[in-house]
C-alpha cells in the first residue's frame, strides 16, 4: 500500500502517474481539504475535486482545474443576480468559476452532507461515479479552514483560501497562514491506519504551506508520518527556485522560508527521510543533505502522462532499493 | 393597489394580464411557498419563480416553467451521480427539471438565505433582478411545506409537495392534504397591510387546495381576506368541470368537493363576495349563487396576453361597478 499526502494539481498530476506504475486500488490518497468553500450554498472541495477529475482523465488539461469541454450557462446566468445583490453579501459571485457540469458534483456532495453523510464517504460516492481507482480519502470530516492574513494596497486583513487564490489571484502578500477549525479537528476513518500501514509514504509535489501543511495541522498526522520516517519521500514542488504553478515560491519566501529545495527539505526533514529534487537542483543536493534528507535528483516536471508515471516509479525504486 | 393571492402557472399568467392593465407597482402577489423544497442543498421555489420569470417575459411558453431557451447541461451532468447515491439518498436526482440558467436563481437565493436574508427580502431582490414591477410577497418567510397522503399500488404514504406534482407527475389519489409548520408561520412583512388596504383583492385561479389553501393557512392571512369578503374576487381555476393545468379538478373530488365551479364557490364563499367563471359554467351560475357568490361570467382561459389582460379588466371592473 502506498500512502500519498495530497493538494490539488501538482498532486493530482502525480497520482494520475502512480496509477500507470501500480495497481490504483494499492494507493491511498490522503487530501487536503483546507481550501474547500461553500459558496452559493454548496460545499466545493477544489483538491478533492482535482484529484478526481484527473485521475478520470477528465480534467480540462489547459487550465490544471475543471472539467474538459465544460459549458458555463449557469456562471453566465449569476452575473444577473451580481447586480442586485447588497454590499457584503456573496451571492450570485462570479469570480469562481463554476463549469455546469461541475455544478453538478458540488450539489450531489452538498445534498449528502445535508442527509448527515461524512464527506469521506460522499467522496468514495463521487470517485465510483467517476471511475477513479485510487481510494481518495479527505484529509478529515470535520471542517478545517485555511485563513491568510494578507496586505493588499496597504490594509491587512484576513481572508480565506479561495478569496486570496482565486479572486485575488495569489497576488497579494501574506504574513501569516493559519488553519481554522484544525485543532479539533479528528483525521477521517483511514488515515491514520493508512499511514501507518503504508509500504511508502509520499508527500506529493503540492504547497507545503497551504496544501500539505493543512493536513499536517490536523492533530495525529504529522505524528503518523513521522513515526513513518524513513519509509517517507516528498517530492519538491520548488524546481529552480519556482513554483511550477501557484504561489508556493513566494509564499515560502514571504513566510520566512528558503525559496528553494533546501528550504522545502528543512520543512520536511522532520517527517521525511527523502527528497526527491528536480535535476535543476542538482547543485543544491549536498544543502539538501545538510538539512537532513537525502536528497534524490530526478525528472520531476510532469509535462506529460509518461514524465508522471516515470516519476512514480522513481520514487517508488527510491524506497525498494533501500529495502 | 390590488392584492392577489397567487399560487403558479395560472396565477402568473393572470398577474401577467394585471400589469398590461394597471401600473404593476400598483399590484402586491402574495404567492404560495409551500411547494418549495430542498435538493441538492438549494431553496427552490417554483411559484415565486413561474411567477417571476412569467412577468419577465422570461418563462418557458410550453412548459409553463422554467426558462425559455433554457439548457441542460448540469441535469445531464447530475445522472452520474443518481447511479452511486445510496439507497434513500434523493442526492443526484434527476426528476426535478433544473435547467441551467434556473438553477443560478436557486443559487443566489440559498446563498442569501444562509447569509441570513428573510426569503421576502430575496425575492424582491430577485424580482429586481429580471425587471420585475408587480411587488412579488411570499406568503411567509417561515417554512411551511405541503404534504400529501397519497395512495400508489395500494400502499399509502405521505410525500412532499414536488414528489406528487413532479415525480409521481400528480398521478396518484390524494386522500389528505396538510401544511407542515403553518401553525407557527406568521405572515411575511406586507401581507397583512396590503390584504387590509387593497381596493380589490383576487384569488387568482390557482389550485384552491395547495396553491391558495396553503396562503390561507398562515395564521391572520384568511381573517385578513374574509374581513374583505365585499372587495374579494375569485377566479376559478375549474372550467367545465376540468383544471385548465394540474390536478385540482381530480384532487377537489378525492377530498370531498365537488369539481365544478359550484365546488369553487362553497370553498370560497366565506372569503370573497364574487367568483369569476367561465362561459362555459353559464349554466352553473344559479349554483354559484344559491353557494353565497355573486357569479360573473366571462371568458377565464388565458390563451394570450389578450386574453389575460381582458380578463384582468373584466376583475377590475366588476368591483369598480360595484364602487
Amino acid at each position: 500500500v502506498i500512502c500519498v499526502l495530497a493538494g490539488g494539481v501538482g498532486a493530482a498530476r502525480f497520482l494520475r502517474g502512480l496509477q500507470q506504475a501500480v495497481p490504483p486500488q494499492t494507493v491511498t490518497a490522503i487530501v487536503n481539504t483546507a481550501d474547500d468553500m461553500r459558496l452559493h450554498g454548496l460545499t466545493i472541495c477544489p483538491d478533492l475535486d482535482t484529484c478526481t477529475y484527473t485521475l478520470a482523465e477528465a480534467i480540462d488539461p489547459d487550465r490544471g482545474w475543471g472539467l474538459a469541454g465544460e459549458s458555463w450557462q449557469v456562471l453566465h446566468a449569476l452575473e444577473r443576480y451580481g447586480e442586485v445583490r447588497p454590499t457584503g453579501s456573496s451571492a450570485g459571485a462570479t469570480w469562481f468559476g463554476l463549469g455546469d457540469r461541475d455544478l453538478a458534483t458540488h450539489l450531489y456532495r452538498t445534498q449528502r452532507l445535508a442527509e448527515g453523510a461524512p464527506l469521506s464517504a460522499v467522496t468514495v460516492e463521487i470517485a465510483r461515479a467517476w471511475g477513479v481507482g485510487i481510494r481518495l480519502v479527505p484529509m478529515s470530516d470535520d471542517p478545517v479552514a485555511t485563513k491568510l492574513t494578507i496586505t493588499d494596497a496597504g490594509r491587512t486583513s484576513e481572508v480565506d483560501f479561495q478569496e486570496y487564490f482565486v479572486a485575488r489571484r495569489h497576488d497579494v502578500p501574506v504574513s501569516a497562514v493559519h488553519f481554522a477549525g484544525a485543532a479539533t479537528a479528528r483525521p477521517a476513518p483511514g488515515v491514520l491506519d493508512a499511514l501507518a500501514t503504508a509500504q511508502l509514504v509520499v508527500i506529493a509535489p503540492s504547497n507545503p504551506i497551504v496544501s500539505i501543511g493543512p493536513i499536517l495541522a490536523v492533530p495525529g498526522i504529522a505524528d503518523a508520518v513521522a513515526a513513518r520516517r524513513d519509509h517517507t519521500v516528498a517530492i519538491s514542488p520548488i524546481v529552480a527556485g519556482a513554483a511550477l504553478k501557484g504561489p508556493a515560491d513566494r509564499m515560502l519566501a514571504e513566510l520566512g522560508h528558503e525559496r528553494s529545495v533546501t528550504g522545502i527539505a528543512r520543512i520536511y526533514a522532520p517527517l521525511a527521510a527523502t527528497l526527491v529534487i528536480d535535476r535543476a537542483d542538482e547543485p543544491l543536493a549536498p544543502a539538501v543533505a545538510a538539512a537532513g534528507m537525502e536528497p534524490i535528483v530526478t525528472d520531476t516536471v510532469m509535462a506529460t502522462l509518461e514524465r508522471a508515471a516515470a516519476l512514480a516509479r522513481n520514487v517508488l525504486g527510491t524506497i525498494a532499493a533501500r529495502q
